[in-house]
């Protein structure tokens, strides 16, 4: 490792802020050296205890998730926020309202947030999300908080790989409130009802209950199985917080008791060096063999009928790895 | 090829039901013999008009898309509908509503339908989704309608390798509307605006038509550029779904000219094609060299902080893929 690194990571763990926006900025781009960033730093993280918050669009929550920093705030505990946002490779996402976030935290260093805001062809966004929230736990944040639109299978890969999930629901949310909670229901840790001053909060419960109920009976639960709880908040009012706050600490406790937590976090460095194989090798082949137009020539052949594409791949990938 | 496969996949190309439920449930489930079927059935594809939907939960889409099968009906074409759930490797989606769909479209054999509910551990949705529809087409179905719920960049992936892409949008969809519309404007070819009787309709188009604006002084445009039409609908009326209809009509012959289907084909396909790749070498390397526990020791020495990931992954790809 050259001395400009070393210092530069040293910076990083100590806790320095713009060591931390610039490394991020690295590993989110894959520039060059993001990677001998990323083993260096690697050793220094795993202290930090990180916590995933998904729901629909309309849920609340990034005010859920400032509401919750400041919790840990209070805790003296520092955090770091990463907010991923589904993309466009032209616009960038939505960027206004993160800027707006930063500024309400921005008396505070305590709390440091960053927008994921581009995925690139290749690597994979929960890829990305994850190294970017090895390097804060590097950095030396208590808590991390990983948010994401949680309606796609991509936003819920990215938050199921945290130590803790939760799913926000949220009153009122029209015809496919049934197929989102078929999707992210057994990813919860915990479930929000936020909003829930708002007309339709026991209905959600309710619905939580009894697809827990059938859960239960078809599954062969031990008698220590943990039922994710539910937790009613208005995060604009900041209510149920504190509980909020108090059911994570529960799960930690449930978490820390027979190994739970290692064999957690091995069954997610599983999904997770899956997703990180196949990006390597996906950009070592698309790289290494496919430039100057190889691709585009192929798909043309493929798009005029010239070739059927599931021969080609075969032959592809009989080339390119090793019997 | 061997007779009984030989028999199958005439029997499908001949617009057989049963052989083709029986062939997309191959595909789905990448069982033994799915690609020697796929390839068999890929040059009788390519005749289809595909059109994918997309939008946010609660828009209404898939009364919308019954609404537009039925008019595709009545102009005698066959159609066949895709519908891909955010899904659950549980409880394998939702699929209540899907029996309740069938059995509304039962008397008719004109419209098959089709829910994909499993997503598998190493094959990407979009791949499995486009392979179904390469069946569907196959089959003699004149129109496929694949429709997802789409704010996860899987579902957008989905929808952008049709022909023809909707974007379907509803009057008061809460705070996230201004990330989804950023992660999906410029992949809509046609915008919709479902529940159009609803307060708010009016504010949704503006909105649209701003940033279309925006769009098209920021970028060069030829003055042959296809600016996406907005048809405002109310589905479970049927109002709407004939200027729908026209819509998509307009854009077909848009893109008849110039080669620009082709071009958008071969551009899919490139997309396409780089994803097939990434799930068959990510298979290969996987079912291969990682069987037998071996990608859960490696998890394991990693949870314990005993190995970076990093390095690991690195050295996993120089032993698999041909330098």
């Amino acid at each position: 490792m050259d001395n400009q690194l070393q210092s530069w990571i040293e910076a990083l763990c100590s806790g320095d802020v713009r060591s931390l926006a610039r490394a991020i900025s690295l590993v989110e781009n894959r520039g060059q050296g993001a990677y001998e960033l990323l083993k260096a730093v690697f050793p220094h993280s795993g202290k930090a205890r990180v916590i995933g918050l998904t729901g629909p669009p309309g849920a609340g929550k990034s005010t859920l998730v400032d509401q919750l920093a400041h919790h840990y705030r209070r805790a003296q505990r520092t955090v770091g926020i990463v907010a991923v946002d589904p993309t466009s490779p032209y616009t960038g996402g939505a960027i206004l309202g993160d800027r707006i976030r930063m500024q309400s935290h921005h008396a505070d260093p305590g709390i440091y947030i960053r927008s994921m805001a581009t995925r690139g062809a290749l690597g994979g966004l929960a890829h990305t999300t994850a190294d970017v929230a090895t390097v804060m736990d590097a950095s030396g944040r208590d808590v991390i908080l990983i948010e994401t639109v949680g309606v796609g299978q991509d936003e819920v890969d990215i938050v199921r790989l945290a130590d803790v999930t939760i799913v926000i629901l949220v009153p009122g949310m029209g015809d496919d409130v049934q197929t989102i909670k078929a999707g992210i229901m057994e990813i919860a840790d915990i479930f929000v009802i936020n909003k829930s001053d708002r007309e339709g909060a026991e209905r959600v419960e309710r619905e939580i209950l009894s697809m827990q109920s059938l859960a239960s009976s078809s599954r062969k639960n031990g008698a220590d199985a943990w039922t994710p709880p539910i937790v009613k908040t208005v995060a604009s009012e900041g209510k149920g917080i504190a509980e909020l706050g108090a059911a994570i600490e529960k799960y930690e406790a449930y978490l820390a008791q027979d190994n739970r937590l290692l064999a957690k976090t091995t069954h997610n460095w599983e999904t997770r060096l899956t997703e990180m194989l196949r990006d390597a090798v996906l950009e070592r082949v698309v790289r290494a063999r496919l430039g100057d137009g190889e691709l585009a020539r192929c798909a043309a052949e493929v798009a005029e009928h010239k070739q059927d594409p599931y021969s080609l791949v075969e032959k592809m990938v009989s080339a390119y790895v090793k019997a």
